[in-house]
């Protein structure tokens, strides 16, 4: 595997540094949390955003929380770290990872003792939680490609959407991570970035991680992917997830279902990639997921410029939900679900 | 009908007094242009847009050369003026409506005299031209709002791209002018507006009309267009055209064509509305239809705000063509054409 030099979270015992997504690519700034109000702040104000890279930093938010808990109330640190965990809780809605992380660290907290100083093996476990989700990147990355270099689709562009790169996870990438390991094997020939509005994670991260690792790629308005499509030689989209549901349903990115139905149509792949921590077996269906929606002015400006008239309405979805049937593949760490069901998503855990 | 009060072109005489639609909504400047070639350079700059407009000021355009032409040249001014129609004629590629407009204007000089001056004839015909688009915009708002009455289709909201209002064509609108005129017949509880990247006509021009007219609209990103069809009560989707051929395939703004597939998805009508001056028989299909690409620029910033990585490479067509099949109905200003198909196409013709 060739690796990523973009780093997103990084730890720093005494604090969390954050690169701010919101002002990439024109500038590289950092935010270090020092508690968990800063780490959940950062995560509601997309500092950092990806659903792994927001489960990773609560993680580490845990951390820091554990620590001024302890100096602050002794023994009584786990009950006074509750409110905290309950803060990162619901820092954002949509993406199951930051469940899944804090879930992991309160199942960790209750085997340890009230007494000692948790901070060291609260820290070993966040690190862990991090280390495991790049590991799950590059076996995903392979698993990936695997899939595109057997299948019968000829064409050897590939169409992303959103960013989920090194960005948005622990490093490496879920559906980027699978677009680099099958660039390196020599499947791809170009890269087409949808811009993703309203918050261009496409334009801004996207087309950048790409560019710093010397792949082919282009941008282009959400819009045109229909267009882009039709014109042929597009085998794959390729996609993350934010939530995956018991029967395959996925919550991802608006965008995401228009891209999955416009593949079907158009006979292009559709490829889910996210680790299974994403996965919420606990809901049935898509339709379950509570999905966020966001202001009016991410949609009426574009990063601080007015747009649209002043006191414009707009809806504003930050996610939907494409329904299994319209996926094709389901790529995680733990392998590959081919036209996902409920019965397929279950064996994928009993494995 | 209930007017719109928005005036995108204005006629004074001695020159063409153009609404600045790239600054809209937040300042409201004008272009003044007093011969072809600063109509022509509005044209491609899109200080004009909307395919009926930009024929219009052609037209103009074509007076005000005809003024300095016979002035300049006496009875050799038709030879000189051509210049100025090629000048004209090449502006922008994909509208039409422009070399329709141009034909016509070069059909009525060719029967004046070489020897008396022009220009009050070729003025009464430009100001013709003008007053015809907006009735026939009148028109279409009645039988694109009677299809709507007569359709089996329950839900009351409607969903449209791009400006295709007032300050698209001579006034009133094609696509906009049926939602305006479904709206005053109580057809309509809300209009969705796509904000219509990378130009947010959406976003600046569509929104501010209707806001201007009271209609109930709230703007959307494009890649939401799929998520607010899923979630039903979306009866039609109403665009305009800027060409359309023999057979019905139907050039329009970029994102139409995306549209179409997502409309016929979720059995949401689908309408394009244009006069007959947006039809090109010439052509026997949309794989005819030359497709304007512009900069890179456009994608990569908005309003002059970079936001990709400086020196990406972009995808930015401004068209795409819809096919015949994705498409309900096309109304135009002689008839409505229900599932199009050549032969319907040639009828509305012979009517």
């Amino acid at each position: 595997m060739i690796e990523s030099n973009v780093k997103a979270i990084e730890w720093c015992n005494q604090h969390l540094k954050l690169l701010d997504q919101r002002v990439l690519p024109h500038e590289e700034a950092y935010v270090l949390c020092a508690d968990a109000n800063s780490v959940a702040d950062a995560i509601r104000d997309m500092v950092v955003r990806g659903a792994p890279a927001i489960g990773i930093s609560a993680a580490y938010g845990v951390v820091l929380a554990a620590r001024i808990r302890f100096a602050e109330r002794g023994a009584a640190w786990k009950q006074a770290l509750a409110n905290d965990i309950e803060v990162l809780w619901h820092a954002r809605p949509t993406a199951v990872n930051l469940h899944w992380a804090l879930k992991r660290m309160q199942g960790f907290i209750s085997g340890l003792s009230d007494t000692l100083d948790p901070v060291p093996a609260l820290e070993e476990e966040a690190v862990r939680i991090h280390q495991e989700d790049i590991a799950a990147n590059y076996a995903m990355g392979q698993a990936g490609a695997e899939v595109i270099a057997q299948s019968a689709k000829t064409g050897r562009r590939l169409m992303t959407h959103c960013n989920t790169g090194s960005l948005a996870t622990g490093g490496y990438g879920t559906a980027l991570g699978v677009i680099r390991s099958a660039y390196h094997r020599g499947l791809v020939e170009h890269v087409h970035a949808d811009e993703t509005r309203p918050w261009m994670q496409g334009a801004r991260l996207t087309v950048w991680e790409l560019m710093q690792d010397n792949i082919p790629v282009s941008l282009n308005a959400d819009s045109a992917a229909a267009y882009l499509m039709q014109q042929g030689n597009i085998s794959w989209v390729i996609v993350g997830a934010d939530r995956i549901t018991a029967n395959g349903d996925t919550a991802n990115k608006i965008g995401t279902y228009s891209l999955a139905v416009l593949a079907k149509y158009h006979n292009v792949g559709f490829m889910v990639v996210a680790p299974t921590s994403t996965i919420d077996m606990s809901l049935d269906s898509g339709k379950l997921i509570p999905i966020e929606a966001r202001g009016a002015a991410e949609v009426a400006e574009i990063q601080g410029k007015r747009i649209a008239p002043a006191g414009v309405a707009a809806e504003n979805p930050v996610f939907d939900v494409t329904p299994a049937e319209l996926i094709d593949v389901i790529v995680t760490e733990k392998g590959v679900v081919v036209n996902p069901t409920r019965e397929k998503m279950l064996a994928l855990f009993e494995h």
